[in-house]
């Protein structure tokens, strides 16, 4: 019954496993690496956040070299102002082989990959007020180390994501983000990608470049737009306040941004976060992209976006037992005060 | 542009809507019924959740005639032992007419349906501590409005949950569970459904029949059995100590379940909710139905069961851009641990 037992030539241990749902195809990940003891599950909900400053792992970084950064940042004064670093609890690791195997019905594989945090200089402020060229460093980094990773063996997509406050997850009140690049695709982003594809096949056009035509004539639920990108709640928010990003031109790859681009994505982002900082009293939040995996296939009919779901409702038993989200407030007036609070 | 001009006719407001995701063909609702001022999402972190016990609404139920209570059930001395009455603030409500509607590229429908609670007499003492026969007249109150609404003009699916405890979106201390039955059956549980078919056209046996005698032979992820039911930590939990109960019989319709089969299935909830209780100390949790949907067509193929998910995580940036979910305890330790613990 121990299907590991030929699979003894690896150097290091496993961290976690990927597991798929035999039903729905669903991915899970068994962060083995991770583990605590059972009992530690009773104490977790009275687990500290915030650490006094001069805990901060982030703020107490050490040599480069040591810490196995994969880029920095430099300021003019010598001091970094971003660094992206392996994560220190990491559920995807680099791996010589994926190891895929069976267990009766179930088919798991190692959690090959890799997980990386993108860390900022400053403690305190968060991202909502940075200036507009430090988020621009910060996706010049995604950017960066998508490139770096997307060719690599066994990486078929790359989720880069920020949590802000305790209630979306963050650990750390330091801001960081996270980039997994990981072997799977799981059903839900297939979901996205093959809506997409049937209407590109259907219509000959792009779905959500449609969307965004439309949003722009309709008008009601746009809260910003510059140059190159519009700034939305969509029309069937997931949650109250949600904020999607969109090129305003078809974009199928995040990795392609251009320089001016990126800049304009800095202000559309930043715009965003700081409305639902100043208009919802900072709250917790979410952000990643969506963007084309990078298994190799085109995905020229995709539309790469920002999503921004803030922690305004707790996932209960109707939202998990359906995938139906209930939202309490219509984007419109979400959209409708949002455009009113001053960035 | 008001494509709602056309149907004043409607009696009530709608109280919801649902809208379509485009892209993904996912639903979600917008519950204008309980909407709240923009400002007041700043203040809900505040909330307080224990209300005093004199205040509690589901202590303090007046007549059921008044209260439109669907069903109530007695005790020996004459009061109430059970009841089931109307959401307060439903996100679904009975309606004439779906009203199916188009934005520009968009859809969207009012959330025709219905929305019941089902209260318990005790306001303290939870599910965890039932006795099996008073678990087993919660699941007779379950079936009892299953039966009762399945037939009902645009009803497709019924949603059956039950939330305990604050973090998990429970609103009152008081136990108590939902239902809610809609007409729309989202694509979440279409791929569990198809998941089914397929496996069960391919190999001509149903999926969950072949999980259920592995497990068994396995042994490893098993916590609890009895004559009908199996009790286990299932292979790709969700979260750490997701708990799964199924009929060991193929058994696709909830609402067919029998007397006998009902007591065994209260035993067995009420033994992976008192395990939870003891060796978790008292987590919050949701527990819900996966049945098969009630829209007339055929689906022998599927296997309802229960599935019990602990809140031992938060939902970050990573699952929501993903869809794939880390756990940080293998299932088979976590079933191990629970095994131990004295119900």
């Amino acid at each position: 019954m121990d299907q590991d037992s030929n699979n003894k030539t690896k150097k290091e241990p496993t961290i976690s496993e990927l597991r798929q749902d035999l039903v729905s195809g669903t991915w899970v990940v068994i962060a083995t690496g991770r583990a605590k003891r059972p009992e530690a599950f009773k104490e977790q909900k009275r687990e500290a956040f915030q650490e006094p400053l001069g805990n901060c792992p982030f703020c107490n970084l050490g040599d480069p070299e040591k810490e196995k950064d994969s880029l920095i940042y430099l300021k003019e004064n010598g001091d970094w102002s971003l660094r992206v670093i392996p994560n220190k609890f990491p559920a995807f690791k680099k791996a010589r082989a994926l190891n895929k195997k069976e267990e009766g019905p179930f088919f798991l594989m190692d959690g090959v990959g890799f997980h990386e945090v993108i860390v900022t200089r400053d403690h305190t402020r968060q991202m909502a007020n940075f200036e507009i060229a430090e988020v621009a460093e910060v996706l010049d980094a995604y950017q960066e180390r998508y490139l770096a990773l997307m060719n690599r063996r066994y990486i078929n997509y790359i989720s880069i994501f920020h949590n802000h406050g305790q209630e979306a997850g963050a650990s750390l009140v330091h801001p960081h983000s996270q980039l997994i690049a990981l072997p799977v695709i799981d059903p839900d982003i297939s979901r996205s990608l093959s809506g997409s594809y049937n209407y590109w096949q259907a219509n000959k056009r792009c779905v959500h470049c449609i969307m965004i035509e439309w949003e722009k004539e309709y008008g009601k639920r746009i809260i910003f737009e510059n140059d190159d990108f519009v700034v939305l709640c969509p029309f069937a928010s997931r949650v109250a306040f949600e904020i999607r990003i969109y090129p305003k031109e078809h974009r199928p790859y995040f990795e392609r941004i251009t320089d001016k681009e990126k800049f304009q994505a800095a202000e559309a982002l930043r715009i965003g976060l700081n409305k639902l900082y100043r208009g919802l009293d900072d709250p917790a939040y979410n952000f990643f992209i969506h963007t084309a995996p990078c298994d190799g296939k085109a995905y020229d009919h995709y539309h790469w976006h920002i999503e921004i779901l803030p922690k305004t409702a707790v996932w209960a038993g109707f939202e998990l037992s359906t995938g139906i989200e209930i939202s309490t407030i219509e984007p419109e007036k979400a959209a409708e005060y949002l455009r009113g609070i001053q960035t």
